[in-house]
């Protein structure tokens, strides 16, 4: 027996439930987590199904097509155990990727980590006790679109389902992230939509605000305004100074990070639109 | 076309999923939120399916128990629109009976409220400005067998689905718990299983704790011992007293009741041994 | 012995707290809470001090006055039970209002709540079953200077200290705002700066954040622009639609209303610039 | 200017914020943080100010006492700059110790750690990367009381203020923790007083509990019953495994650890009895 994983979006219509369960009862499987949803404002039914079967992937594929084609859905089908392979990129500041390689080698994130890009030199050490290749790409103005395109041949070469930037204060131009839809995870250090743009802790400070949050996204073409993924937030007071609203920020962002790296190398992130719908665990 | 929820339980196989949605297709139904649990330590399985359908109740259940049958589940099937009917009890102390019956007549809860029991008059003028039968059932050491019966005879007579003891400060006998399994709802002042017993605000005042909280469970034979629905915390510091404990507390213990109200009301919970399952919206 | 509280704001300067405490020891005060801070960005110092004293207020406002002079503050000196007067304002929708009058029966609050005023008569039993004098102010765009004539006659014949806006939907004038400044507190129903203006549930839904929540901050002429005195959050999920956020947000709307009644009540707030320092118990 | 910490405590009486008012004016200080609290049941009163001086510290020291002596507190001044001293003590599982150590090396904890000990090896490596001596105190039965003299040798040789229980899996011996009362400092992966003993998260599991938390508190004698410094929660559904329930757990324990070490770190817990009065930043 091995597990499945299926994913499905199409048009909301009924019968999809007894077509995909049919499919699943042909292949001899147990479903063991299903989630489905139907979103309102633009109509799209999106599933998620885990399952156990004795077949092979191309068998339970097209045991699954077989039935489901009627829906002409996008549809992902693969085994747990083939993990998504994630890149991650990181400048100076180090927490993110500190922690996400933390959490990888003690089995927390279900996901492969085949490279770690850089457009400085600073995380090498962090990267390489861990056996991971580091790759250096440095980015200036000049050399922006040829970076870019070292980072697309990187993307190929090491077959990569998505790419998390962990603190890269360098932007993807919107060509990258739109070849990328719903693969390329940001963190902003903010509660979005509330501070957008440079120094949000600086920002929020300077707002007197009760609260502060860290948001992981999509990246997309539009700077910070891509679908969210998952936020969190902590209360302050009036005498946190800036600096320690990004030391207590740090805590968000880490957390909040590895929250949405979980769920996308679990394939439960569904992008509608410009919301998410999110199969939590 | 009308809104159904189905819920059920039985033990884990495989196709129980196909099944019912044999029986919704069978019924020209739609579904339009769907839940399932397959909990490892008891082996039970449970669903909870909302689905729209044109049909009649009667023959939406005969589709549903043609297939599902060779499971022998446990199985109910409503209209939405036939509301649960939930008593309430109260003593003196009356933040949560407010609180329900403020959220009742905004309509938040999906409930009815046909008829509220106190074993005190003081609540008496709350429940009657909602035009509910506020009635009066006095108990002491010899009067309380007779006053069980009292409650048994109401709860046929109101058809009451479920019970909830908003803050009723009587212990309920093991016999009346055992003959509602799952259909009685108590709220807790503190954070089980932490503090039982009386004055738990006191108590974690003097064991210095930094946070307090709320937990709505089902009543069973052992007191502050049933299946746990829902639980609410907020932290506190070493500046709140006792009393400022019970303030806080009681924003908690209304929040976490109304909440397991609602979650009761709408077939979200499922007793699988010690523990509940809860199919959250 | 009888309960003062000192408030108390003026440049940041050595010998401060010296002089408060030679006041107090010389009114053969007891110091209960003590809480003071200097804010960087305004090189404002404030402080609040409660404390028990045999002396009538006079004599301790004498004392302190001669002590403290010389650092020519803004000083509020008091006695605990003389509470801070708050007029309510409501239009139609009544959950912070039914909130308040709860809380303030069961003395929660340490307020006075001499009036209530609102532009529609909704509420107006409401208000009556606490005996509170209900004024019904109604206003058009022809009315709306003649409105706000009265509502300040009403302040001074009720000796209002400060004015709570729990869902007044009415916008009071900049002229208004800045006649009472750190006077008038308004709820807002989102997690601020994150969606001013209309229907901001209906904003945070398009969206697809995954916290809401709401603010507390005093009316300026700025809408929605204030000083915040007290934010509160919560997670939501794809799967709650912009009108269950309304019914998830009434929670927090009241809650964080309440805090923020009762820190303006007890003199725990000042405003320093755009932010405010919140002395919490 | 440098910059001074003064803790006192003392029964409650009038006069002790003067005289320490007096003090630091004499020592020509400007305070910049105040806290102080009168504990009801203990009847202690205990204050910490942080103030800027550009006197000696024995000066500073001799000033003070000659106007607090009359109160014959329990004090210490010191320097901010001369850091506290913590030993961290480990057995196998590294999140807390990986976790503390980032933190230090970003100097997020204003601490100094001039030693870390296990009773295993496995997390040498990772502190020799910080260039921290790693000391191996192997514990068996049999040595165990050889071990703890080694272990009080090296809390003298390397002048230690705390011990810090980064997840170490032995019990100090009663003796051992009462010759350093608040200053061991252990997590405890429950929510305490919850779950106290092995394995608490699968006891949570099994108790079906809604919230799970972490507790930082002072190690007594009596296990896990010491003085509660800080705790931390997450809400967990049905869904999560006792093994989920543990991964989940890391990000609250260290956490919350790193909480308690920073609040350690500057002085701002005092111990009442069996509680905690915490003087929050």
């Amino acid at each position: 027996m091995q597990r499945f994983i299926l994913t499905l979006r199409c048009g909301d219509r009924a019968g999809i439930v007894l077509a995909a369960a049919q499919g699943i009862v042909e292949a001899e499987g147990n479903i063991v987590e299903s989630d489905q949803f139907s979103d309102p404002p633009t109509g799209l039914f999106c599933m998620r199904i885990c399952f156990d079967s004795p077949r092979s992937l191309d068998e339970v594929r097209r045991f699954l097509d077989s039935h489901l084609a009627q829906f002409t859905p996008l549809i992902s089908i693969r085994l747990e155990s083939q993990r998504r392979r994630a890149l991650l990129m990181v400048s100076k500041i180090d927490h993110c990727l500190v922690d996400l390689l933390y959490r990888w080698n003690i089995d927390e994130l279900s996901v492969e980590i085949p490279l770690v890009v850089s457009n400085h030199v600073d995380c090498a050490p962090i990267v390489e006790r861990y056996d991971i290749p580091f790759v250096h790409l440095p980015v200036t103005a000049a050399s922006k679109a040829a970076a870019e395109t070292s980072l697309k041949e990187l993307v190929e070469r090491y077959r990569i389902d998505f790419i998390v930037l962990a603190r890269y204060m360098q932007v993807l131009s919107p060509a990258f992230c739109e070849a990328m839809p719903g693969n390329i995870i940001n963190i902003h250090h903010s509660f979005l939509p509330g501070f957008k743009g440079a120094r949000p802790y600086r920002q929020a400070y300077e707002r007197g605000v009760k609260v502060i949050g860290a948001t992981a996204h999509y990246a997309t073409g539009d700077l910070d305004e891509g679908p969210i993924i998952e936020q969190g937030v902590i209360q302050v007071t009036h005498a946190q100074s800036a600096s320690d609203l990004v030391a207590i920020g740090r805590d968000i962002e880490r957390t909040v990070l590895a929250r949405a790296v979980r769920l996308q190398a679990e394939d439960r992130v569904v992008v509608a639109g410009d919301r998410t719908i999110v199969f939590s665990s």
